[in-house]
């Protein structure tokens, strides 16, 4: 053995919090430069990133074990969208100085619960230092059989647009976050209140649905940025107009709540983002079996518009009239 | 087409910068959720993943296309030691607010470049803004042979040690940076300087040698941390002891002039990292062979010491006698 007293800090860092976390055998115990992945016979790889900056896409001062499950679920997210089975994923992190091994510990111990739940193991990564702020940045790898990723495109005229889930709950929780006071989520019951600020806190990546996402999806995507945006990038790459009718929106009992003591959250709803439900484009006969399948895994799907003919988006608001948004989707820049 | 004054900063810059460098098909032109990777027949995957941060892997001012190909090739130095060819990369990126577009074009070319001369096409990532520091976290993909994977492991009582290269470079073009009235490198003439400035800029991923890796090496890792603690930590995981004669290391006409002048750069050489070089474990009848075949690549294979039975490292200094290293490897933490 090395020296223990001359094993780096960084190494010390990874023995004592993510090695546990590593017991794939593809990982070499986080032991060796790389990850070793033998792809399953018959299928193609997906590979997908995401970046969190503390301060941009979680406050700094969030649970540190939720941040590293929303950073870990939002490139689940992407995996379930298309359709692909987790194989692994890969973690950088880079800790401001004043990190504690107590938040370490907690942020260790979320990613390692979510990793078993969603049986996803920690393959490999990257362990840094910063003067700045904590920056989480995760690479997921899924697989699905060849040919089958669901891709964005692919979307035709006469598809119906649905999504799973409700849409919504995690902006609405991020205004609340931000404005605790707003007279929206004022007179919200506190339990009301905690499902908002929880959906922002805690994505629920979709991987029951893989199955029938191959089976009946056109198209799809993890809807991150924005329902209107979202759905009008998956009719833009798709060669199609897609018309969503606010009235089929699926809410929350809170968000139904807020919005109707302020009806100008509604645009928060349709382009706040980070809902992590999945759009898709089915043709009309798939609905019902979609809805059953669904179902089964405690999963609502709900049909809130079509594909048309034609190019751009068309939101319709609750009396049915054209809803002019400002803008389609929530952008950091 | 969405109106494209709609369509978000985000989008427009990745379409703008990214989208010309992602021309492989499984990228779908930056345009879904993930990208799509087919394995190659008889295959495994190796999968790496490093994140830079400003001030603390490069020098905020360093030139934007020299920070995207480093961040760039010290994956692919992870990839070439494992012997693995590549088959793409994944970067996300943190932009601070003031990140003005030439930058950012400048870095995209950097990239470019790269993923051209290396056959690394970018596949997808994240682009995102920050408050602080520009930090690139990049992840590697390459294939290998199933079952060839090189590992850190499988070094054998006996084995000749070998680097590539030089040692040292980069780690004294770190210190000439940050000093550069020191009287060590002060005499030494412009190219020798600029050797060292250039070896810490810009690795060179030592991907000619992956047959070689695969023919001849026990165990190989790349050395980014320093050479005593990396090769240190291929005896740890292979079980055995590491024997490094300082006489035998390699180093450059720069190095040598420089440690001339100031005998206690010893240290940084053998301790400093950043070398991107790789240190291999092979049987004593591989030495001549793998000379030959790296030498048609250009690279020099150097042998510096020895696997023995036992634990631990021992470095000898230019007499023979043991020295003392204050620690083995360069830590940021």
């Amino acid at each position: 053995m090395t020296d223990p007293s001359k094993q780096s800090k960084e190494d010390q860092l990874i023995a004592k919090y993510f090695r546990p976390l590593a017991k794939d055998p593809g990982a070499l115990g986080l032991l060796d430069d790389a990850a070793k992945i033998t792809p399953p016979a018959g299928h193609d790889l997906v590979v997908t990133a995401d970046m969190a900056v503390a301060g941009v896409h979680f406050f700094a001062d969030d649970p540190a074990d939720s941040i590293a499950k929303k950073a870990l679920r939002v490139n689940l997210s992407d995996l379930a969208a298309k359709g692909a089975e987790p194989l692994g994923a890969l973690l950088s992190v880079s800790l401001p100085e004043n990190t504690g091994e107590d938040w370490l510990a907690k942020f260790a111990r979320g990613l390692g619960d979510d990793s078993k739940t969603y049986e996803c193991p920690l393959l490999g990564g990257d362990t840094t230092r910063t003067p700045a702020l904590l920056t989480v940045s995760i690479t997921a790898i899924g697989a699905v059989p060849t040919g089958k990723m669901v891709k964005r495109s692919g979307a035709k005229a006469g598809d119906l647009i649905v999504v799973s889930g409700t849409i919504g709950d995690a902006a609405l929780g991020l205004k609340l976050r931000r404005d605790p006071v707003n007279a929206a989520f004022a007179s919200l019951p506190p339990a009301q209140r905690g499902h908002l600020l929880d959906r922002y806190l805690l994505p629920r990546p979709r991987l029951p649905l893989i199955d029938q996402l191959r089976r009946h999806a056109h198209a799809a995507l993890d809807i991150s940025d924005g329902l209107a945006g979202d759905v009008s990038k998956m009719a833009s790459v798709s060669g199609v107009r897609a018309v969503i009718e606010s009235k089929r929106v699926p809410l929350s009992d809170a968000a139904r709540a807020a919005l109707e003591k302020e009806p100008k959250l509604l645009t928060t709803i349709l382009t706040g983002g980070d809902d992590y439900e999945i759009a898709f484009a089915i043709a009309e006969d798939s609905l019902k079996p979609l809805q059953a399948a669904a179902k089964e895994e405690g999963i609502d799907i709900t049909m809130i518009g079509r594909m048309d003919a034609g190019e751009g988006i068309e939101v319709r608001d609750f009396q049915g009239a054209p809803l002019e948004l400002p803008s389609l989707s929530f952008s950091h820049f």
